[in-house]
């Protein structure tokens, strides 16, 4: 899979006082990227939580701000993997304005594997390496 | 203690493009008001999720919203019981432009006690029962 | 148009440390809800805000929490008018786990119709009055 | 001004399932520290926004996560000023466990000063240098 794209609506909740969408809410649409990808990859990010007692926990994230996101706008988000191996994960991320060409924000959030209960690192087992590496 | 007040600024986050505060962002200032509330009775609330392996869990909020509070305000919110026994407790809030006599909202939340591992209600053991009853 | 249905699924940055979600994005869910309504009336309420000049501003919202949604749940929005005249409208919703008879909140909001640049009360011009009355 | 510190306490809408602080929310603690920083070298940012007419518009953000925050959390954002000229700031923070070395997260973000009315690129009027540069 090069890349993964999923749609959302900006909400009214996410603009500030400039009119625009505040910049943390594009952190947040970078996780709804992420686990879109992980579902479409065939892996709920639930099910990985649950049944491998691991998080994916965020060591690094980076956004760039090109245009402004404005209320109501339907916002593509293309994920890809950009660097992994069973110990950590690169995501990367383009938002554009559905549609069109307009690249709203990219950037990337790293990741390393956890286990749920220690918070310490683990490395990724076999069975979901296909999803990752 | 008839009330406790805790103050708050505004954060930029917390507005949206009405140039005001988003409506949503006065129960997370309740949920502050409440936890200083039990901070001042003598009960860190994390304390209490981790030693009583317990939550309080919202089961009913209301807000009026009667003037809008903007960007850097400082806010002061009034915090009280208002009707509790060993099974639930609802707080009542009271949020004012500070220094001032201007009433921005006032609401209520209503909680029952839980047990943190089944998430079913549990009545509040007796060592605890000064700081809600 | 009895009720509008819409569907949302559950991030990750909405829940809490219970490990369901936080109460105060039930409010934010509301506002989904609404703006379908309104899209699905015919009405974007971007603009709304634009054409109009007016903001349907929040005077109260309640919610009240049935059952806890869940990081990754997908969530059916049942928005409806409940009552409205020029001055106000007040819209009810109902969030159930999606595919289920599962009711997690219910709820309402009442807003007042303002004019965006005073942000005083003002009536909702005729040709916006079948969609809310 | 080498650096400013500002305190914050953090609250349990800003958890997230896995029990620590949800990424997105450093970034609004960062606006915190910034905010915080200007108002102790003499500006309110919100006279800023409203007496020059001007936006600080984030145009990158970068946070890289050490130690995970925890709810009730005392946090000390230390914020200074990078790097800076007419056109654009740069404000790097570190967000420590109040009270001791624990670095939780560290990063920076980056400013363009942009006309309220346009959104467009405008250089800081002289009488702000002084905060700035």
């Amino acid at each position: 899979m090069e890349f993964h794209e999923t749609r959302l609506r900006v909400r009214y909740a996410e603009t500030d006082q400039m009119g625009i969408v505040y910049h943390a809410n594009y952190l947040v649409w970078m996780e709804v990227g992420r686990v879109e990808y992980c579902r479409a990859a065939g892996l709920a990010y639930r099910d990985f939580e649950r049944d491998a007692g691991m998080h994916m926990a965020v060591v690094e994230a980076n956004c760039r701000y090109r245009l402004p996101a404005r209320y109501d706008d339907l916002v593509s988000v293309r994920t890809r993997i950009r660097e992994s191996n069973p110990r950590m994960v690169v995501f990367g991320y383009e938002m554009l304005l559905d549609g069109s060409d307009s690249l709203l924000a990219d950037g990337f959030t790293r990741h390393v594997f956890l286990d749920a209960r220690s918070l310490k690192p683990r490395k990724l087992p076999e069975n979901y390496r296909h999803i990752f590496i």
